[in-house]
Parts: C-alpha cells; structure tokens; sequence
C-alpha cells in the first residue's frame, strides 16, 4: 500500500485526483497504476485499470488468478468489474468513496452472483489514504479560489 | 446496431466471443469496438471499452455527454461502469446476459446514485445479437466434441 500511496502522490503531482493501485503476485508486483484521466482525456484511465493492463501483459494472459490488489480508494463500479472479469483473487482498499465505491459503499460488486468473487479488506494505511484526497482537493479549492479573485 | 453486429462477426471470425460496440454522436461514428479479450491476452479488452477509447480519442476528451452506445450484448459490470464513468447519455443494447449484465440482469448499475444515470433500451435486433452468440458457442461446442474424439 506504500508503493500505491506514492503512485498516488505522482498523480496529484500532474493535477489529477491522487488514486494509486499496486498488483501482487506471488510476493511479486505485476502491475501498477495511477490516475492519469485528465492527462489522458480519458474516461477509463483509472489507476486500478492501468495496473490491470500492465499485469496482464507482464503475466502473459487475462486471468490473474492469485494475485491481490491494493488500491488507495475503494473501486469504483468500472474498476470493481474489471477486477472481477481478471480474476483478481482478493482487494486491499485504503479509504472508502461513498459516492461511487462499489465494494461495499453505493453498492458491492463482490457480493453478487457473478463468475467470481473477489475478497476485500478495507482501511489498511485509511488516514494515509484519505489525507492525500484531503490535501488535494483542498488545494484545488484554495487555487479555484485565487483564479476567482484574480479574475 | 447494424455496424456492432458486424463488428461481433469480425471477432467471432478470430475465435473471440461476439460482441460489437458503436458509439454515435450528432447521428456521426466516433468510436467502435468488438471484444479482443483472447487475441490481447487482457481481461478488458470488451467491444465497450475499445469503443469509449476511441470516442475519447476522436473527441479529445473523457466526457461522451450527448452520446449513444449501440452493444449487442448487456454490458458486464467494468462496461457499465465504463458508461458511467464517461457520462455516456443513452445504451441500446441487442440481447440480455442473464450472467453478468449489469443493466438489469444480474444487478442495473444505471438505476444507483451514482452521479450520472444512462438511460437503456434492450431488445434492438435482439434475434440476430442472440443468434450470433448461440451460433458461436454452438461451433465451440462441436470444435471441442472433435477435439476430444479426435484425441
């Protein structure tokens, strides 16, 4: 979750939300990711995807059967399905979205009768996980702020 | 639904499951897909999600607000996510997947408070989309039969 953490931070480094994801496997990473939507104008540039892509290649097919996932924020519906669709064994979360978490929060993806059911813990390194949100989108209002006096 | 039709025969003819996506915006293409999951060796690679990367390609960016996306199946979990994520306005979908579609079937991703809520249409050329799909499994089952008889 530390190597995630600092994904995130590169994230918010480039202005996007700071959401970070590391895959393991056999003690080993296969995969990491960050959020990189708006550099990427793209809508399914999360960091959970992005790890995935990278796992599939380094593995050499779609199911990463026995592997973990950890991620600084509960996945949304996109990202819970892509874990369930790879095969993803079990899901380590940091804090938790109540706005569009689907492990648990809007809905739990995991708890439904689909081909796979992936595990989940919440909460390990939370403070960590939420406080770089916290931090930016208090700068993102504080720099909003200025443009808008500025202005 | 036409051109996703297509698009589902092309991967059929590459041995992937039939399914083909269409975006369509101001009644112009911007983005197509068809499932690649065996050839890419990825668990994402789904006709929906080719689809959305190239309309935010071709619109450069990751909003497809006013858009419509024609599939010949329901969408899995990661798909309609995927349609959330991108605000995506309108689904017409061909046929229903009792196990996994998640725009009514298994659960209906579009009817939670999410922020953005597309509207659905099913049943659209719903006899050739399900035909398609039998068809395949149909020749799997029999290639399998061989395959097995042949060993």
């Amino acid at each position: 979750m530390r190597l995630a953490l600092s994904l995130a931070a590169e994230a918010a480094a480039e202005g996007e939300v700071p959401v970070g994801a590391v895959i393991v496997k056999d003690g080993r990473v296969i995969g990491t990711g960050r959020n990189r939507r708006e550099t990427d104008k793209d809508a399914l540039a999360h960091a959970e995807i992005e790890a995935i892509h990278m796992a599939c290649r380094t593995l050499g097919g779609w199911r990463l059967s026995g592997s973990t996932l950890y991620v600084t924020l509960e996945p949304c519906p996109m990202c819970a399905g892509a874990i369930i669709n790879a095969r993803i064994d079990r899901v380590v979360m940091g804090t938790v979205d109540p706005k569009a978490g689907s492990c648990g929060s809007v809905t739990d993806l995991f708890a439904l009768p689909y081909n796979h059911r992936p595990e989940v813990s919440a909460g390990v390194l939370e403070e960590d996980c939420r406080a770089a949100l916290q931090q930016f989108f208090k700068c993102l209002r504080k720099r909003h702020k200025v443009t808008e006096e500025e202005t």
